[in-house]
């Protein structure tokens, strides 16, 4: 596990033996169970995650209802807003699967930047990265109706549709889940 | 207008008199009329931009119609993603009002950054702010229906509404200018 992290980590600077073990030494490789609850709405929290193995999903509690936004599966990094804006968590944080994940402190982050310079620019790269595939994925849901944000899935992140329980897939596509099983539907019948 | 740009600067980092003089050296004040297109379709750039005065619109065009999908106003700054990606843009960047911004080129950054170690920091920190602020607002815009959205606006953005034109809200908001025109009325007569 180890190597993927260091592999993800190669397409933004390259590493030392030192800075490997720097990074060892911290102790952030965590295996967790599917169901586990990671960041609650309301506590406050300084922790980024990496996913080397399983799926994270994030989602709200909206009058009683279960609202996904977002899901974070192998080499996807992210940082709750919470952690940045220094507030308490508006979300939850959940693994939609059994995972191994990296979780990483703000403060041990500070430490490692300020002792190795190469980090600060890494977190500045993958920020901006993280930052302009966003404003993608935003953009295109914010134009596209909900048969062609089905079918942008389906193109950009297949393995979703198979891994995560409709209804949960349902919110994260905006839409209903009678909808998205009649635009399944519709889809299968043209295509067949 | 400097002093508006190192007031910005200021809420990351606190740079000194060879500092500014650098920033000011590379020349990135630009005045700009409204209706200037900034960014096309197709086209290459390296150009981050941030509104000093004024307000700076991106649009896809799709199947001819303008799709408006953010506004940039006074201390917002934005990379368009084929920066970041070094690909053809898929949008239009625009001025929607006469406006004072600074433009700044990838290459330069780059050049300033390694000078000055204190401005990859900078960077980082506003990276890390706008992911984490366009998440909010993503998260928002998936888990609200259209009326909800448009209150979201009169709290967060009240000067939109009066600054650009209805059917560009319209399709900021991601619904049809007459479904805005009758959400406005029922809002209007709900507070009446």
């Amino acid at each position: 596990m180890k190597n993927l992290l260091f592999d993800f980590i190669a397409k933004y600077i390259s590493l030392t033996e030192e800075e490997k073990n720097a990074i060892i030494s911290t102790d952030i490789f965590r295996t967790v169970k599917k169901g586990t609850v990671l960041l609650k709405e309301g506590q406050k929290s300084k922790e980024s995650y990496f996913v080397l193995k399983g799926c994270i999903r994030a989602y709200y509690v909206l009058d009683g209802d279960e609202k996904t936004t977002a899901f974070y599966t192998e080499m996807e990094a992210f940082t709750p807003p919470c952690v940045i804006n220094k507030t308490p968590s508006e979300y939850y944080v959940a693994c939609t699967e059994d995972s191994i994940i990296t979780v990483s402190d703000a403060d041990m982050e500070v430490e490692i930047n300020s002792k190795f310079p190469k980090f600060e620019i890494m977190c500045r790269l993958l920020s901006e990265e993280l930052l302009a595939k966003q404003r993608i994925d935003f953009d295109e849901f914010k134009t596209s109706s909900p048969e062609q944000r089905y079918l942008n899935l389906i193109q950009k992140r297949p393995d979703l549709i198979q891994r995560v329980p409709q209804h949960q897939l349902a919110s994260y596509l905006g839409i209903k889940p009678q909808s998205l099983s009649r635009l399944r539907a519709r889809i299968v019948e043209k295509r067949s």
